[in-house]
């Protein structure tokens, strides 16, 4: 999605995709396929390249240290490893006095049972969209996540099983040269673990917590050293704070909105911010913009290319993005886009698009 | 910039480029660089396409007749004759009543004389941007416009000089299926026979003008089964008519306001068209939108991406689009969109980036 605003600003990519015909290796005619952990196949495609980011968080650090010694690395390392490492990140965080839950590395069931019953175990590297997430309520339980720690050669977090309202995300992007745009704070809906829903504005957000939210994501870009867009997710406790979940330095699912619902998409501003070019505005360009994800259904009666007649005639300002995959179940396909005055109106819209898409909606499932 | 909806509908382009590395080459990975003008080339290109479109009108006709054999080609052959000829496209907007300046196809000076002097001359077929238009006030200046025509191997045509308040354009889509889509008549303005600025809508239009224009592009479209998108570029008479002077049959540079100015863009509408899928809104997301081309300057002082720490600092509103071609004087390197509830305001910011873009603003100018 990086590849739209690229094309549209005159700025050439060069790709590391993982085999090809990719998504992004659909849309960038200049890519390599390739091993994004091998040393060697980075210091190739980056050779000539006047800066360098990445779009999800596993890229080893000692390679990221490395390319750093010959061109700018955006976001850096240094920072790259809050959201690469959720110890490292919640160590910090509650350094900087950082809203978190209550969270421990724990090594045994005991130690968990220590820390306190019910609780969330997450591997501290490599979980994304619920995996490497489990809700424990005794010993018995947390034997899936060591062995899955130890697989993958990496720690166990407990933390607090929060009592939360909702959740939020407060989106910043920041250039090296230390500009910040703030986006709004928006409404996260997760199903299975799994970003599904987004609503901007966040619907009846006491404005004081919000601008708290935009601080900490502000302050965090700041000490952190972030540069592109940053993430913060937080939980909107049931007693009226906000606790940051959990960290992610790249264009997020939850600002996937702003591609039509905000003066500049948060792909143009990562993109901005990695060449340290001046930001663009964050603002919403719409009272409500509603953003529902298209997932690949389990019975794999989902719709792609096919999906278009019904849900283009439906609705003439539907704005929909596939990504060139195929369906998989559980798989993120795509997203939709609804915005205007109206919320309920713009709920319904993206509800009924999205579901149409997935295949829950037509005559096979009447 | 069609690259741009393709790649976030997940529509996979194959495209034809003149040369490796033209700007549409930068952007689409499945493109084969080759002749326009060579029937096999473009049989080879086409194989296992849904469709095919272009984005000129110099595609010779009996090809895309040959082409239109094994696949839709959009527009067709006989409808874009009429962007592609304009004695063809005056006699048949002539035979059907659609008001025209008054013209004729000459063959000598004194034939020219016979239809009145001052006029304008055009070569039928290969103009553009000011390209192959003349205007003479003597028998002694028609010399240029024969000998033109006679090196292209076509005709002349006289035009009556109309005297026009100003330019308008009124874009449709229209599908395979019959849809069809109005786009808000916008005024164009031109610098030196090019398109220079377009403001969304035309300020000050009489209503009954504006539909008018609406009607007429509708009518042109449907009659001449024009498949994507039409501009029709009129001319506002100071005595208030509206007469036709051009044909576009593809996105057209009055049109790229729609890009940020319009709920989907003349190019997500190009090609949902050409796949004859429901067409998008084209109503406008602001009051007002401002397009102003970036053209390269005569004493090539322009910038083009050094362009940017200025221009994006000054407006964190302002939409920048450059082709990644490089400055030449007098070549469209881009253009930048600005919206707003305050048309001088739109006025005054598209203006100067766009002069900045030229390199007219600056040290250097001062």
């Amino acid at each position: 999605m990086l590849a739209e605003p690229a094309a549209a600003m005159g700025v050439p990519l060069r790709l590391l995709a993982e085999a090809e015909g990719v998504s992004a290796a659909q849309v960038v005619p200049d890519h390599l396929v390739g091993d994004y952990t091998d040393l060697d196949t980075l210091r190739e495609v980056v050779a000539g390249c006047a800066a360098v980011t990445f779009d999800h968080e596993h890229v080893p650090t000692e390679h990221l240290e490395a390319l750093q010694q010959t061109l700018p690395v955006h976001p850096g390392p240094a920072a790259l490893v809050h959201a690469q490492d959720k110890a490292v990140m919640r160590e910090r965080l509650g350094a900087m006095g950082v809203p978190c839950p209550r969270s421990a590395v724990v090594a045994t069931p005991g130690e968990v049972e220590a820390f306190g019953f019910p609780c969330v175990l997450k591997t501290t590297r490599g979980g994304y969209d619920g995996k490497g997430v489990w809700f424990v309520s005794g010993p018995d339980e947390c034997a899936e996540a060591f062995a899955a720690a130890e697989r993958a050669g990496v720690r166990v977090l407990a933390e607090e099983a929060v009592d939360f309202r909702r959740e939020l995300s407060a989106q910043v992007a920041r250039s090296p040269s230390g500009q910040v745009a703030a986006y709004p704070v928006v409404q996260s809906t997760q199903l299975d673990g799994i970003c599904h829903e987004v609503v901007a504005p966040a619907p009846d957000l006491d404005p004081d917590l919000a601008l708290e939210a935009q601080r900490i994501a502000m302050r965090l870009a700041q000490e952190l050293g972030v540069t592109g867009m940053l993430a913060v997710e937080l939980f909107e406790t049931t007693d009226g704070r906000v606790l940051v979940n959990e960290l992610a330095m790249r264009p997020h699912n939850s600002g996937h909105w702003t591609q039509d619902g905000a003066v500049t998409s948060q792909f143009e501003n990562h993109l901005r911010a990695v060449l340290d070019l001046p930001l663009g505005s964050p603002e919403a360009r719409a009272p409500w913009t509603v953003m529902v994800n298209v997932l690949g259904a389990e019975d794999e009666t989902g719709r792609l290319y096919d999906g278009y007649p019904h849900a283009l005639a439906r609705d003439p300002r539907l704005r929909v993005h596939l990504y060139g995959k195929s369906l998989r179940p559980g798989r993120k396909v795509g997203h939709v886009n609804v915005y205007g005055d109206d919320l309920d109106d713009c709920l319904e819209r993206a509800r009924h698009a999205a579901a149409w898409f997935r295949g829950d909606l037509g005559e096979d499932s009447e």
